[in-house]
C-alpha cells in the first residue's frame, strides 16, 4: 500500500458526522453550526510526552488523542459536531498502525456524536498528533472559567486519579494482576471522558466548568483565577480508595522490594493521584447550591469568597487549609 | 522567562477577530458563524520538510503557516473568521523566537480578517506548527473541487511558481542580486495569497476552485478528477518570463560553473515553477464563460469534456497535449 493508499484508506476509517455538510476531499471542510457560532479547541499529543507507542496501541493514542479535545468542547456545554486531525507519522511504521489509529480517533468521535471531516498528513522522526475539536451550543451561553460564585457547590462528573494511576502502575512495569488494576491501565491507554454531562450541566445553570486534563487541583485553579474566588474541597468527598487504594499498596510494595523506582522517592498515595492526575478528562463544574444535580455528579466542594486576610484560604483548598502535597502537573515544567 | 511566561507573552501577540466570542484562555473558542455553519481546514507545517530555520526566519514561518490554512479557507469562497494554533518548539530556542513567529502568524491572520482563537504549546526536538483556519461562507455555498462544466474558462488570482523559484534560488545557494530575485525569495518565504478573491470567486459564481498549494498542474488535476472534466491550459497566457526567467537563467548558469548542484540534473525552467511550483497559495478558480472576471483572475485555459477515446486529452493538458515535463509536487513521495 502506498502513501496515497493509506491516506484514501485514512479518510474511508474516518466518518463524517450527522452536522458534516462537506467532509474529507476538498480544501476544506463545512460543518454546520445551528446555534450561529462555533466552539473550537486544539490539543497536540507527541510520542514520548504524551504517549508512549510500547505502552499504547495506535488504537489507544487514537482514543486518546479524540478525547482530549471532544473534553475541551464538552467543558464548554456544547455538544461535539466535527474533529480535524494533523498527523505525522515515521515512515517505517506499518500502514496498519495509522489505520488502527484512524479508527481509535473514528471511535471516541463517534461516541462524542462528531464526525471526522479533515486533515493533513506527513512524514516525521516520531508520531505527533494535532487535534481539532468543534462543537454548538445549541442555544446555550458557554460556561466559562470565570462564572464561579461564592456559595456555589464544586461538583465532578467522571472519575478523578484513575489515569494516573494506571501511568503509575505502567511507569513501574507492575504488572495489572487484578481487574481493579487492569481497569486503571485501561483508563490510562484510553479515557472516556463523560461528554454528554457538559450540555446537560450548562443546562442545568453551571456557572463555570473546566475538564480535568492537568490535575484536579491545577484544573480547579484556573477557575479559580478566572472567577476571583476561593475553592474548598471535602476531603471525605474525595473518593481515594477502591482500585486507586490497592494500586498505591502495590506500588509500596514494588518501590521498597525492587530497585526499579528510587527508594527515597515516596511512593505515590491514591489522594495524590485524585488531586494532581490529569487526563482522565473528567468534568468538573461549580452550580448554584439549589440546583438538583443528577447522580452522576458528585458535589466534592464549595466556592467561596476570597479572603485575602488569610493568605492560606486563596485558591484551592481542602477541608479549609492548603493542600502540601504535589500541586498537580504542568506543561512546560 | 520562563515557559509559563512564555506562553502568556504569545497569547498576548495573538489577538482575536471581529468575530472572535470567547478567545484564547478557556478551555476551548468560541466564534461566531453567522451563516449557520463553518468552513475548516487544518495544515501541519514540520521543519526540516515544509520550512528551515536557517532560510525563513521566525516570523516569515508564521507567515506561511498561516497562510497556507487561510488559503484553504479562501478556496471554498469563505471569509476567513479565526485560527487555532498548536506549536512545539525545541526548549533550547531563546523565547524571542517563538514571540516572532507569533507576530508572523498574527499578521497574516489579521491580513485575511481573522483573529487567534485558540492553541496548545509544548516542547519538540525541532519546530512544528498545526493550523487550523475557521471561515464563514456569509449565505454562499462552498465552492468544491467538484463542480467544473464542459464550456467553463480556468483562471488564477496571485502568481504561479513564484515561491518555487524563490526556493531554487535558496536550494542552489544563489544571492539574490536583483531586486527580482530578492521578490522570488521573499515570495517563498512570505506567501500571500489573495484571500478576497475567494469569496469574490464564489460571488462571480465560481463552478469549482482549489488554492495552488502542491502546483498548478497537481491542483487542477484535483479539479478534473472531482469534476470529471479535462482542463486544458493555454501556454501563451502562462506567464513564464520576467523574474522567473531570470532566476531560471542564473541558476542554470550556477549548475554550469559550480558542483553545488550535480551536473547531470537538468536545470529548472521558468515553466516547470509556473506548472509545478506550489506555496504560492494563489487561487485558480473555473467560471461560466459567460461571467465578467475582475482583472486580478487571468484566463489560463477552458474546462473540456473527457474524451475517454483521446487518452492524451484527460486529466490536464496544454494546447491540447499531455504535458511532458515534471508532474508537480506531492506529499509522502
Amino acid at each position: 500500500m502506498g502513501e496515497w493508499g493509506v491516506i484514501a484508506a485514512l479518510t474511508g476509517r474516518m466518518p463524517a458526522g450527522p452536522l458534516t455538510s462537506v467532509g474529507i476531499g476538498d480544501d476544506a471542510a463545512v460543518v454546520r453550526a445551528p446555534s450561529g457560532s462555533v466552539v473550537a479547541a486544539v490539543d497536540l499529543l507527541l510520542e514520548g510526552r504524551h504517549f508512549r507507542r510500547d505502552w499504547s496501541s495506535a488504537y489507544d493514542i487514537g482514543v486518546k488523542a479524540a478525547a482530549r479535545s471532544l473534553a475541551d468542547i464538552a467543558a464548554m456545554g456544547a455538544v461535539n459536531t466535527a474533529l480535524l486531525v494533523a498527523l505525522a507519522v515515521p515512515g517505517e511504521l506499518p500502514a496498519s498502525w495509522p489505520l488502527a489509529l484512524a479508527d481509535g480517533l473514528a471511535a471516541e468521535a463517534a461516541r462524542a456524536g462528531a464526525g471526522i471531516v479533515g486533515g493533513d498528513t506527513a512524514r516525521a522522526d516520531s508520531v505527533l498528533l494535532s487535534v481539532t475539536a468543534l462543537g454548538d451550543l445549541a442555544g446555550r451561553r458557554p460556561v466559562l472559567r470565570s462564572g464561579g460564585r461564592p456559595g456555589d457547590v464544586i461538583a465532578v462528573a467522571g472519575p478523578l486519579g484513575r489515569s494516573a494511576a494506571g501511568l503509575a502502575l505502567l511507569s513501574a512495569g507492575v504488572t495489572a494482576t487484578s481487574d481493579a488494576l487492569a481497569g486503571l491501565v485501561a483508563a490510562h491507554r484510553r479515557p472516556s471522558p463523560p461528554y454528554e454531562a457538559g450540555p446537560e450541566a450548562a443546562g442545568l445553570g453551571a456557572t463555570a466548568m473546566i475538564d480535568v486534563s492537568d490535575g484536579l487541583l491545577a484544573d480547579l485553579g484556573h477557575i479559580a483565577d478566572a472567577s476571583a474566588v476561593a475553592l474548598d474541597l471535602d476531603r471525605a468527598s474525595l473518593d481515594a480508595g477502591g482500585p486507586l487504594g490497592e494500586a498505591a499498596a502495590v506500588l509500596k510494595e514494588t518501590i521498597y522490594s525492587s530497585r526499579t523506582v528510587p527508594a527515597d522517592s515516596p511512593p505515590p498515595t491514591a489522594l495524590d493521584w485524585v488531586l494532581t492526575g490529569g487526563e482522565d478528562h473528567s468534568l468538573v463544574a461549580t452550580f448554584p447550591a439549589t440546583v438538583q444535580l443528577p447522580s452522576r455528579w458528585r458535589v466534592i466542594g464549595q466556592v467561596r469568597a476570597v479572603d485575602y486576610v488569610n493568605v492560606a484560604s486563596v485558591g484551592v483548598t481542602i477541608d479549609g487549609a492548603a493542600h502540601a502535597g504535589p500541586g498537580g502537573w504542568q506543561h512546560f515544567r
